[in-house]
């Protein structure tokens, strides 16, 4: 076990580093601001897009402190460029695995091992997607996987919505509030609790039902969707409906295999567990963002959580420096 | 006991409001964004600015989403303006007391009674101040009262702490990082913890601790802070501190006085006791921002909460018609 490997970005010194980030999407960039401002030495590891799922958003309505909105590639280079002004690296790779080995976490990655005082995991989620075509081309342009993201953006608007399970049901009640009409595509039969069925049924002015209805594609025309093609399976006949977007609810996949060795936790629906201070099961390992157990999936909530992470990490550096105070210090939160 | 008031801003009809928020800064700027979108009509009470602490902050460089930083004002009237845009309405007014009277909750307000269906308190805290000549004058461009906003402008500067409780002693251990010293003004003893003083002494090349030193006066020239005037209280003389900049840590007060009859719990400091879902002990009140207990005192953790609470109010609001669900719906957080 070697844990004193040149590691890259501390210069030719054999230093562990003093934080790792594993993602760069909203979260991680608020926290990599807050930690490398503050001289505590930050590499963010990222396998995909910098920016996360707000990279790829068409526009942003509702991140505080944008009167008009901004773009979502937009608004994700500023936080890069603003995390990177303060010194934080971002290197691509992934991360395949973490060990705590107690003071130090190793990290196995595509660039080699490297090790950590503090690992804050900031993933994110991925929104399972149906596979069909149109999906890609309309991402985030006609075809969306969140409702208080973009419902409002489909005011007196036709809409599909595509699952049968509780968050179909429960985003297709909340899209009613924007939408004209809403042609809600099952597969099979609905997978939702009575209440929500019974709640879905007080809407049926507005929302049709189509059970046993694949969806096989997604139509538009000058850059806009403009319909779904499905098959009614009873009968086998093809059947179009004409929309101005659509929603997909089929679930959504936390990115956490990685974390399979660490000894973190996660709950019954794969998220990872922290406490309130963010921090997971294993001690100078935390958490924030879409990865977390209760994550609200929303930038600001995010970005807040990365913020709140990153004040709880120095926290956690002091104490391991100069062991915990006797009680918290207001303003000042405290881990223990 | 009349619910059926006039409510201003609901037309000539008798309604309660669907949420007021208390207070007008990020954290109620963020929920007012995200609830009033959504079509939960949405008041908001100011009693003093509208964006709090950070309208009146010079420059915000750490929150998330502007490279170079951006002025408080600028950001909070971006906020205030994304938030009207959605069609939250701001009342100039304050609000007096609140009486949990179970599915309404009744506001005291200077403006007259009004009711709503849920209330989210975000009306922050108050760094105390010490009442000196200088401190009003240089505030938040050389006055300070907190280190991890405003610290990191200091680098290689000179600073003067003022305080001798747990948070003076670890917000100037913490300043080290960036100061290239600070004389710290104690008007009595030291009051922080052993731990804390311990640590004090180990930065002893960096951090000089005047005991028994009034503060006097904060003296500048051509706008910037250049020194502050104190007395050493054991000669009786006049004592000159040159310094780029001065923090205080003298406390905090949040903004809790007409909580005081809603049934709602405060910590053991006054802040306001809330659950993970940022619900207080009173079903329909929330929280969130620099008011609620282990708050971080951050723009972009207020936001972030913001954002949360008013998912959860627009869950608790479903809740109210609809009844409970069995079970949690994933990326869509629940109340119960």
């Amino acid at each position: 076990m070697d844990q004193t490997q040149t590691v890259e970005g501390r210069g030719s010194e054999k230093l562990p580093h003093d934080l790792v980030i594993v993602g760069a999407g909203p979260a991680a960039l608020s926290a990599a601001l807050y930690t490398s401002r503050e001289d505590i030495e930050t590499l963010l590891f990222e396998k995909g897009a910098i920016g996360g799922l707000a990279a790829v958003t068409d526009w942003v309505d509702n991140y505080p402190g944008f009167e008009k909105g901004i773009s979502g590639l937009e608004l994700s280079e500023q936080m890069r460029k603003q995390a990177e002004r303060f010194g934080a690296k971002i290197e691509l790779g992934e991360v395949q695995k973490i060990e705590d080995q107690g003071k130090l976490k190793k990290l196995t990655t595509t660039e080699g091992d490297i090790y950590a005082k503090t690992v804050l995991i900031a993933t994110g989620s991925e929104y399972k997607k149906i596979g069909v075509s149109g999906e890609d081309e309309y991402y985030a342009r006609g075809v969306h996987y969140c409702a208080t993201c973009d419902g409002a953006f489909f005011r007196d608007k036709k809409l599909v919505v595509i699952g049968g399970g509780n968050s179909a049901a429960q985003e297709s009640i909340f899209l009613t509030k924007f939408a004209s009409h809403i042609d809600m595509l099952v597969r099979s039969s609905l997978k939702a609790s009575d209440v929500l069925i019974k709640e879905l049924v007080k809407h049926k002015d507005k929302i049709t039902i189509h059970l046993n209805t694949t969806t096989d594609a997604i139509v538009g025309q000058d850059g806009k969707v403009t319909k779904v093609i499905g098959t009614d399976k009873n009968s086998g006949q093809k059947v179009e409906f004409p929309t101005d977007g659509v929603f997909v609810f089929v679930g959504l996949l936390p990115n956490t295999k990685f974390t399979e060795d660490s000894g973190v936790e996660l709950d019954e629906r794969g998220f990872i567990k922290t406490d309130i201070h963010l921090m997971t099961r294993v001690a100078g390992i935390f958490c924030a963002g879409d990865v977390r157990s209760g994550a609200t999936l929303q930038i600001a909530s995010a970005t807040g959580e990365g913020a709140t992470a990153a004040l709880m990490i120095r926290e956690y550096l002091e104490t391991q420096e100069r062991g915990p105070l006797p009680q918290p210090v207001v303003g000042h939160p405290q881990l223990y």
